[in-house]
């Protein structure tokens, strides 16, 4: 039979890439729960109606959607959030307030693989229900960081850059913007950093044919600090978001994250459902995509047929995160460690090597042994590859001589201990 | 817009859910460590051709399948052997041996939602290639053992039964079997817990039509002992299949798990692949299906287009695993384990509460608050909900008093601690 080939875009994750995997999304997690958030999940597919809901039907082409036997229409989630507002709406009245809730799924979309995007990945999801204050946005933003900072990431290396959605569509509308001509200005401002200046302004000419408007917005666009702005807002409701602004510059100061905050008026995010703060976290250095992207969402729950309660959160993909940290040379993953590593100076002794290993295994110490009959040498180098902390060797006179020989394989210190004894407790072989 | 429903088969894993899940598969990840076993994962979809080239066609319709945009047949995978082989044959050279790897991917079939079989799952994998001893099946069945008797099952809760499907095929073949009769009566052996007496003789007559063979097969399956199949085995090869399966049972007398395995000589394995000890896992008590099957596979890598290499391991679902400790009580999980829940005694002290709250979580410690001003006896009632370790009160003459009071939930002892005392090492007041 033929060799069949792994699926172009998606990832096979031998031993070394699984540690890799798991050292991220163990940091994601820790992140998480020292911050509060308890963690869900759902089905890996849905009814393909629950994307097309909420995003269009454009959306079915990125989707790898397929039927089953009853002829229902379903896909592979392309992304969480549709799950988290259909979990959420489910038990609206039942869940205690906030809920703070993170997921770690893994998701597929439909599209051509290109470095930084993969047609198959884990997106760190964080997420507050229920709160209007901008505290919870800061809370957000706050367990993004902190996991970033807690693997070596410095203010030079990333920058959460923030605006708000809120405050623009309200400098707009008093430059003369009707709402229905904020969308397709947020996709194309989103677009932006990938577009040529000519790409640009050709689109832009096409998405507010007014000149006199696209100055007024380029100029808006221009703006370098909340103050700025401040001066140039006119109405209440345009000081007030940019008063609640402030507040959440505040928030994150007080947390101890303010240094990673700058204010970014050409954050928009692409997707229609942010109506509040929107933050994108960036590599400074390099030019990668946001490795994380989030924002506060009003409507979306009742888009999808819920009550309105307002929420707030963020995405971070791994596949981004990780070239990131290989680039920076933060990847810090062993694949493997061992408590023990028994060893038989005499093949005849290799019963009492197994015999050994599973009493150690069945008292919860990680032990192992090799599976060929060596030199003791040769059973040594096993132990340094899978980077045991103690060798244990059994000598030929065993059990005459019931003492076994434990050797500390970092600082190459050896110590005797009766069997019995090591038995009894191994811990105080481990000191 | 219109509610859309979860799909029937998958579950929503709210939090509640989600702790049982990650407690179980953490349980299945810390037996695979220090058993020696390395974590691997491929894709969650894969080209039809993988599932169809190993199980036939007819697997197609137990799939969900798709085409991606470029019109490649995929499906979702329904198991995770097919990956690990094929992952396996791409490397086979450079991997050290014996690969000793564990997985615990999600999987997904196609079929008829009932008790312990849904459309999702996740399945704990744990394989060993390359050795042809024995004492492989044994360390993989230990670790299985070991798994479930670290969650408290008993070996008269459990019995993991085993066979050997070589030793079946030479008895068989002694009495006049042909070898392309044995599959489709592996099939039907399988199945037969299932069926009626009337309806497994029925299929029996269609599958052997040959009455004397019947009987000669009948006779065997009800062989109790490996001693009684000794007295019954003829040919060498038929009494080295005995002597190997003896040694086997010496190999997980001498791992300490000998009361919790049985020989069966009923249990053969439904799928093609098996051609060694196959065995496994039964709850005594109830009527749940297998809770973990496994076997040696000779031919499964050479039949992916690889190299003739043995292999052995087995599968445990979560589905069947959570009803049986379920029913039997050993469910031990808590959705959240907080180490401070910080409360405000008056709500002018708020801020004071959100800087020591971000300062511990600064510090890796997990720590929350209320977010609704609330009288300290609800605050509290949140810190018991939570899980909370310990309870921090920040006074309302802080920070002229800069004392904060700290409680002890589980003992309802307290103590006070300056500030700055404490945030220097929270640990003085964690004993």
């Amino acid at each position: 039979m033929s060799k069949v080939s792994p699926v172009k875009g998606t990832r096979d994750f031998y031993p070394e890439q699984m540690a890799i995997r798991n050292w991220i999304l163990d940091g994601w997690k820790a992140s998480s729960i020292r911050n509060g958030f308890l963690e869900y999940d759902g089905p890996i597919f849905e009814h393909l109606q629950l994307f097309t809901q909420k995003s269009g039907e454009g959306i079915a082409s990125e989707l790898f959607s397929f039927t089953d036997r009853g002829d229902r229409a379903m896909a592979i989630r392309p992304e969480m959030t549709p799950t988290l507002a259909r979990m959420v709406n489910q038990q609206i009245n039942a869940l205690p307030r906030p809920i703070k809730w993170f997921s770690m799924p893994r998701c597929c979309r439909a599209e051509k693989p290109q470095k930084g995007r993969l047609r198959e990945f884990f997106q760190w999801n964080v997420d507050i229900i229920g709160p209007e204050s901008v505290l919870a946005d800061a809370e957000c933003i706050f367990t993004a960081v902190d996991y970033l900072r807690s693997v070596g990431l410095k203010p030079d290396d990333i920058q959460c850059k923030l605006s708000s959605r809120k405050m623009l569509a309200l400098l707009l509308e008093d430059q003369g913007f009707s709402e229905d001509e904020l969308e397709p200005l947020y996709v194309l401002l989103d677009k932006r950093p990938k577009l040529s200046d000519a790409a640009f302004s050709e689109l832009l000419e096409k998405t507010v044919p007014d000149a006199a408007k696209r100055e007024k917005m380029m100029a808006i666009q221009a703006l370098k600090s909340v103050d700025e702005i401040d001066e140039l807002a006119t109405g209440d409701a345009a000081k007030e978001s940019v008063a609640e602004l402030r507040e959440l510059f505040n928030f994150l100061d007080s947390m101890g994250i303010g240094q990673y905050c700058t204010f970014d008026i050409s954050i928009v995010r692409g997707l229609a459902y942010y109506t509040g703060p929107v933050f994108e976290i960036h590599d400074m250095k390099g030019s990668l995509r946001a490795v994380c992207g989030g924002g506060r969402y009003d409507n979306l729950l009742a888009g999808l047929g819920g009550q309105k309660v307002t929420g707030t959160g963020f995405g971070m993909g791994d596949v981004v995160l990780e070239i990131l940290l290989t680039e920076r040379g933060l990847l810090d993953v062993k694949t493997q460690n061992m408590d023990f590593f028994i060893i038989d100076a005499d093949k005849e002794r290799f019963e009492d090597v197994l015999k050994l290993t599973f009493q150690l295994r069945s008292r919860g110490y990680s032990a192992s042994f090799s599976y060929k009959r060596a030199a003791i040498g040769k059973q040594f180098k096993q132990a340094t590859t899978q980077n045991a902390r103690f060798s244990i060797i059994i000598e030929p006179d065993f059990p005459e001589n019931s003492n076994i020989n434990i050797k500390n394989l970092a600082d190459g210190s050896q110590h005797q201990y009766f069997l019995e004894e090591f038995l009894a407790d191994p811990t105080i072989a481990m000191n």
